[in-house]
């Protein structure tokens, strides 16, 4: 058999390319991929690059352990086991994850996770990385793409039989795969962005904080989640306006950096002696939400990750569902002889899913910001931990629904709606029968003082 | 004094930027318009042109009166007192527009109305219209633009104090003023699209329907919507989907096109002689609503009409909202000496209202395709008509608070939504009633035969 191989370009060597490229060869096809950036395994060895650490739960776990690669992303990563909530007033509250041992997060490096994937990528025979090129153009009737080395010289023009845009939140391929089409598209960028900060192993050579966890400092008006790292330290993230009174734009000085941590973070301030320095010179990022349709352009071009879909980074689902794109869409190339009956059926599949994802991430950021002190909903999540504990498996809080299974992002939501009713059921109940209670109680006081 | 004036460069000469053009040369500015396509006035006496209606309404109507064109407008308008409302079963219902007799609206060709906005901005001093004028590129920062004669020829580069972006639901002007900043922007196509056909006047020189009208043919599959013209004429938009078992892609025969209209609208058929032919020679329109934020930058640069809001025709408010931009902006350039302050000013004032038209517009989309004909629909608005009568000016149907009123949209939407409440709970409350009586008549009834 000398059949010719399939030749798909994936743009895009970020978390969902690379993994896309992994399936896309062991599936038979020739694979190009390009990257605008440089080789992430060369980032991993310069100094001074920017950490970003990642939460993997089980939907990426799933894909990577489809892949054989989960043994060794483990090894590399920080198990979470579950939340320290930092109050302003100095308290500090460990929240567990889940109730059963493996309903626990792993905090791992990105550059590391997809040298990973890349690697096991590169081994499959047919594919082959091009990092610092760019995607210039796409022919979306040809599958025709022109990209140009970043370093500068000649664009080359590649044809392939599939395109696969993993181009991240301004995808490019995106772009010109919809250009002219009735494609409808939404970006919301949130008023608030963020900075990375470091929270250093201590001079005892021991971290800082409790390592094995996610650390969040919830708050109205700023908040921060810290990550753990394997040498110690913990990436810290600081979210705030952009501008306002409480902003980035308004921490200009080292004594409002003081003043501004001291109110809102007053135990972190310990942690961070960079603060200063970093807040100065790190940028601002951006934190944006994109939904839009078409995915998919005939059997010639497709929209993994980010490019298919962005969400806010408040249920740390950003990595785990592009993980998660890639399953689906290897399923249904499996599926589906056909390959333009498989992009569609990718579509139809996951869309849905990951619009909920992006309210939910954005619901989690008003409940970061807002709701996390309120006595109600700590009462509430409470109570859903103890129905889980009591009734395992068939009561699974929504939080868990989402991280510790691979249940569709909208059938954990239609389920966690369910389970509230139910709740609010009990709760209307046991005020009813409270209230039945009260009056019968007032009745016999009455019946006796009558008898009186 | 001889005190430079300020100048601004308006690209599109559409419906809004020619008001706006004639706004600010009023209020002293210095206006350049650029707009790409030739001369509507050209246009007007060239035959084949598409004519293309509109439905003048309250808000057009203020922002025409205040530029002392209404009269003249007035005269070139056919105005329409009521919807016709034809059913598939031959049923035709009127029903008039408002309760009073200034509640009517005024069917306009685009094309005419704009002529008579272009020739009033352009008897103004220091206004010049540049047709077949095309932006290529927009410096936000200096308010600098490149434009370039479409017919060929080299580019001008003008630099003004401030640039309006009047450029359509495609907006080069927005795109560029948006460039890299945060800016939110959702665009949805509606799967249905639309195309223009003619109900040509009579053999004997008469209109073929009541003229004085809206003529509306409602449908689930497929519907249609007929504006007058002054020459006994009606210009049909015919809206359906783009592609699927009832579309436009399946009306591709003489046959198709003759069982479709046969079925769906059957006494139009008889009415538009050139049916066969107009359906396959005129083009698909699309139908695209746009949500955008920011709709200015700095003091140099704004986003009027479909540019920064672009919603679906089925309210006819598009040239009625345009209309009113205009109106706002130049009131909030009078209230504020700073123009930074007056563009904010003009957004926050703006913006909440247009967001509100956009879901107006789609809600009475799916009112013409679904509910029309339902009991439950024409009995609540025969009851909203009815309290309007009982009730003037206190009761205020919404249809009659956005076409025959300046009232905000959303402080429309909210009083509308007060209205309804009242009736829902009016008619718990009749139910309630009903019921009591009915179990008083029973307990009357079990009496009465105890007693026997």
């Amino acid at each position: 058999m000398t059949e010719r191989r399939e030749r798909v370009v994936v743009v895009g060597a970020g978390l969902a390319g690379s993994l896309a490229a992994l399936h896309l060869a062991r599936r038979g096809y020739e694979v190009d991929v390009h990257e605008r950036r440089p080789d992430p395994r060369s980032a991993l060895t310069s100094p001074g690059g920017r950490s970003i650490n990642l939460g993997l739960s089980a939907r990426g776990m799933r894909a990577l352990e489809g892949v054989g690669l989960l043994t060794d992303v483990l090894k590399r990563s920080v198990p979470m086991r579950g939340r320290v909530v930092h109050s302003p007033d100095g308290a500090v509250r460990f929240q567990p994850y889940g109730v059963r041992e493996h309903e626990i997060l792993h905090s791992v490096l990105r550059e590391e996770l997809i040298s990973l994937v890349v690697d096991a990528a590169e081994a499959e025979p047919g594919v082959r990385f091009h990092f610092g090129s760019r995607l210039v153009h796409l022919d979306r009737e040809t599958a025709t793409v022109r990209v140009e080395p970043t370093g500068g010289g000649d664009p080359t023009t590649v044809t392939a039989d599939l395109v696969v845009g993993a181009d991240g939140v301004f995808s490019t391929v995106r772009q010109q795969m919809q250009h002219g089409l009735r494609a409808d598209y939404a970006q919301e960028f949130l008023p608030w962005g963020y900075k990375e900060l470091t929270i250093p192993v201590g001079a005892d050579g021991r971290p800082r904080v409790r390592l094995e966890a996610l650390h969040v400092w919830p708050g109205h008006e700023a908040l921060m989640v810290a990550h753990p790292n394997r040498d110690g330290s913990l990436t810290c993230s600081l979210f705030m306006a952009h501008e306002g009174p409480v902003s980035f734009t308004a921490l200009d000085t080292p004594t409002a950096v003081s003043e501004f941590f001291h109110r809102h973070f007053p135990d972190a301030v310990g942690l961070m002696p960079d603060l200063v320095r970093e807040l100065a010179d790190h940028p601002v990022g951006h934190l944006v939400t994109v939904r839009t349709a078409p995915w998919r352009y005939a059997d010639r071009v497709v929209l993994i990750g980010d490019a298919a879909h962005a969400v806010y980074p408040f249920y740390g689902q950003g990595m785990n569902s592009a993980f998660e794109d890639c399953l689906v869409l290897d399923g249904c190339l499996a599926d589906h002889p056909d390959r333009a009956t498989a992009l569609a059926a990718y579509e139809t599949a996951r869309k849905p899913h990951t619009d909920v994802l992006a309210d939910l991430s954005t619901a989690n950021f008003e409940d970061l910001r807002d709701r996390v002190h309120r006595f109600g909903y700590t009462a509430a999540a409470a109570a859903d931990r103890l129905l889980a504990r009591l009734l395992p498996g068939r009561w699974v809080p929504l939080y868990a629904m989402v991280s510790h299974t691979t249940t569709p992002y909208a059938d954990a939501l239609a389920r966690a709606d369910r389970q509230d009713r139910i709740l609010r059921a009990a709760g209307a109940g046991l005020v009813m029968a409270a209230g039945l209670a009260a009056t019968a109680t007032l009745r016999a006081g009455r019946r006796r003082s009558t008898r009186r």
